[in-house]
């Protein structure tokens, strides 16, 4: 039980306390460096904050973060339509944008399935994906979710439901890093990448 | 250089990754959280930190974090105004009040003399402590700083100022903790501790 000297100040601290991984101390430490701060600096703070939540918007056909109605990635004319790469959240859309090699568009599914956290298929995008797959021609739906357990999972469900469909599945190659050392990588790892072993003029284009 | 699907999404970003200890992964995660929070929820947060910066006080005798014009402390008759315990900054008063064994008052300096940060004397409030025990019969300064380079710097800056006033100098006393074993005391610490001994009679008065 704290006794804190001000209200307004306590305020503070219990409300950055609520942030994942962020504890009481650290929640005092920012406390008092926004307390040093000018009051436009941390009025853009705040405002930042709440202006997102209250206005950002997600795209009606891929469900990523968007400021409009359609994000710029779906409404590019020059990305294929018919290529859908599956992803978690938004991080893994900058991810594959910043290699600048996929020319694609996504379907973001705003989490993966995970029962010990109480998320379901249907707290995620999955029926709009299968929706999206039957009701066009889409050629690919590349499944590039994480190797965890989760991620396997929820592969496995897109999997089953897309199955029948006339879409080519795929998932990310798995396989040693490029620039790692080979007795540093893992053996699952390194035993997946004998067998899915690639042409070496396939290698060499990269 | 990122591309951000939306521009509200990445203000909120690099507004997160200014805090100390934050950098862009992090401000990532925490904006995704922030993003699946309710609004009332993200407003709280938002409008906290914003009407704390606009509207915190700082007590006009100890210069503590305060809610009014007087702290609770230097507003309550019960404090003795004539012990000052000298302290870095709110987080210490806490943990000083925490232990509900200390009945004087207290003076925040603000932070301590560091010229790696570029902090000296004047952008603390020394001058005001050494005004305070000149026109006032202070009995007694504590000096409660870290024991860093500069916390004792600053302590020895503090006693050069008030070693000619009529007033009573000390410090915490430093020793092995209580509960800690013997020998993993650090050998300052327990030099220390065997040269400032205390009669055994007033240790079990605590």
């Amino acid at each position: 039980m704290d006794h804190y000297p001000s209200k307004l100040f306590e305020e503070t601290v219990s409300e950055l306390a609520k942030l994942p991984g962020i504890g009481k101390k650290t929640a005092l430490r920012l406390t008092l460096f926004l307390l040093k701060q000018s009051v436009p600096d941390v009025e853009s703070l705040g405002n930042a904050v709440i202006n997102m939540r209250n206005n950002i918007r997600f795209c009606k056909q891929c469900h990523n973060i968007s400021d409009s109605e359609l994000c710029e990635i779906c409404s590019n004319d020059q990305r294929d339509k018919n290529t859908i790469c599956v992803v978690e959240d938004v991080r893994d859309v900058m991810a594959i944008e910043n290699t600048t090699l996929y020319k694609g568009t996504y379907h973001v599914l705003g989490g993966i399935i995970s029962p010990i956290e109480g998320i379901g298929p249907d707290d995620l995008t999955i029926n709009s994906l299968v929706k999206k797959v039957s009701d066009n021609k889409v050629k690919e739906v590349i499944m590039a979710l994480s190797t965890t357990i989760e991620g396997d999972t929820t592969n496995f469900y897109i999997y089953k439901k897309l199955k029948d469909h006339n879409t080519k599945l795929t998932t990310l190659a798995r396989g040693v890093a490029i620039g790692d050392e080979l007795e540093f990588a893992d053996e699952v790892t390194l035993g997946r990448s004998i067998l899915n072993r690639i042409n070496y003029e396939d290698y060499l284009v990269k």
